[in-house]
């Protein structure tokens, strides 16, 4: 099959790959629908995060079930499935509590590559969840979607305590910030603020629900969320960056009691004791518990409420993944969705 | 009047001070019936915070209202109150939050210094709770507790999230430590794990709740929590220290998913966001908003539900100050109640 292979930072490829195969009892193996390029797959490919050897990538998925290991019971080959960037057992005490990312048994499904024609993904009946039916195909990038930016906004959004009479502030204009929008809106908040200075993504934001722009970053940009709350800061603050700056801003313009929910992953953050002390914020995030999320939000998304597979700005066959990766890295895109 | 003033690290002389009065319509002044030191005493002590001038000492404080400003409606002369080491106006959005520590008023009591034989308290009917009856003499260091320890153990235990069927672990056997086990035990929680070292401290812990005491602090405490708990870690953490070792024990010893309280002031902490994202705990704390659990904590006290007073294993008079602070600081007294 085809995979996309990062060799080097800036180095993409489209290869030949080994098919997967049935490897546990508990696996299951999808033909994959579309896929897509994160915000995250932009640190490798920057050089950011180092590029030990050629890596498989991708972790964003939807596809058809074409084989099921011996123990998999609930996952069915013919079924359109969403999985999530985890893969979870979805029975230990950590999955039962809602945090599937941090699945006693969770295996990154990063270090499968779902930018692919097909892949292998472990603990299936934990992991994947089948719409209701074949889903029409203008549904497929909304659905995408839901496999990790969506599910991830949504998570910041409510570790963020998004909800009726709060006003969300959104730090980070990506598809994940802009989803985190969307979800604040669906969560009920009252006023959203997204925090973007790129005309094409404070639309989508306004479209999501957002109900004011602020263009102004760091300290600037956290006077101008004072400016709009009394004085006081939002009560709920979503991070979706993952800097140094992002976090302070995302504490910093959160009230006393408030809560901020970051999601960015985090990149050479420090943060400073005394000031989170004084802060009297509430601190939640780390990788999102797609899983969490996943009924609710295929059920949302077929049933036509939130349309959040507008985050993709450009779809290109699989084969250009190269251009796909340029396109985000350059911001001309807000998210590639690949076509295998 | 008498007051307790820090010249130097390690100089603590008793000097009369000016007597208090009203400044503002909102004040009361106090005749205080007790006082005390508390851990946070001990960073300018020990010369952890610097001392650049001469500092009047102390913010844990009841007693019996003298007088008050043309403002104040509530509290009335001859009151016993209890009040909180924030004077807070109890009305603002902050405040009704419950987060009246950041009230859009507060002034720290600390700054006025309640180590003395009176003391005038700002934003009285904000800040002060009067007892339903002139307490009985026995009821005096338990009331006096609620003014700082037993509130900020409280706190901690309900930002860690303490609760019904939760297993709870206190970093830190100090004052508040020691009462965030209780208020963790009066919360629900199904285990209690303090850890400390000291055999006068793990006696109190038990006393107030704990189900188990861990010896073992850092890498190796972190490691006998998990064992206790199926290799999870605990639900609930509570941090009531301060420092870089203490917030990492806390932040690792709590399961994915699970809340770190965190009330010990922060000095020179920096937490990698690296860790704490992939860490997935909640973390909230800060400066306790007493004020938020004074009434309940009060009726508590009063009917004789709690004893939080028990901290206390030092009693000396006003004037004997300097041996509170240094029996303290040698950790041969938990906690020194001073008598004005």
């Amino acid at each position: 099959m085809r995979g996309v292979v990062l060799h080097a930072p800036g180095d993409i490829r489209v290869e030949q790959r080994e098919d997967p195969r049935i490897e546990q009892p508990t696996d299951a193996v999808l033909r994959l629908a579309a896929t897509c390029v994160c915000g995250s797959d932009l640190w490798p490919y920057r050089g950011t995060d180092a590029v030990n050897e050629a890596s498989p990538m991708g972790h964003e998925y939807v596809g058809i079930v074409e084989e099921v290991g011996s123990e998999v019971r609930d996952v069915k080959p013919g079924q359109f499935v969403v999985g999530s960037f985890f893969a979870s057992d979805n029975t230990c005490q950590i999955c039962r509590a809602g945090y599937q990312s941090r699945c006693v048994q969770a295996e990154p499904v990063g270090a499968i590559g779902t930018q692919a024609d097909y892949a292998r993904i472990p603990l299936a009946d934990g992991t994947l969840v089948a719409t209701p039916s074949m889903p029409d195909d203008d549904l497929v990038p909304s659905l995408l979607a839901a496999s990790d930016v969506l599910g991830t906004g949504w998570f910041a959004a409510v570790a963020a305590g998004a909800g009726r009479g709060k006003t969300v502030a959104v730090v980070g204009d990506g598809a994940v910030g802009l989803l985190g929008v969307l979800a604040a809106e669906q969560l009920g908040a009252e006023r959203i603020i997204a925090m973007s200075r790129h005309e094409s993504r404070q639309k989508l934001a306004l479209d999501f629900g957002a109900t004011d722009v602020v263009t102004e970053r760091g300290d600037e940009g956290v006077a101008r969320i004072k400016d709009l709350t009394d004085g006081l800061g939002a009560h709920s603050v979503i991070e979706a960056v993952g800097t140094q700056e992002s976090m302070m801003q995302a504490i910093r313009a959160t009230r006393p009691g408030g809560h901020v929910g970051y999601v960015g992953v985090s990149h050479g953050v420090r943060l400073p004791g005394e000031e989170l002390f004084f802060s009297g914020v509430h601190l939640h995030g780390g990788p999102a518990p797609v899983r969490r999320f996943l009924p609710e939000l295929i059920e949302l998304i077929c049933s036509g409420q939130i349309d959040p597979g507008k985050v993709f700005d450009l779809t290109l066959p699989l084969e250009q993944a190269g251009e796909g990766y340029r396109a985000m890295d350059e911001r001309r895109a807000v998210k590639t969705l690949l076509l295998p």
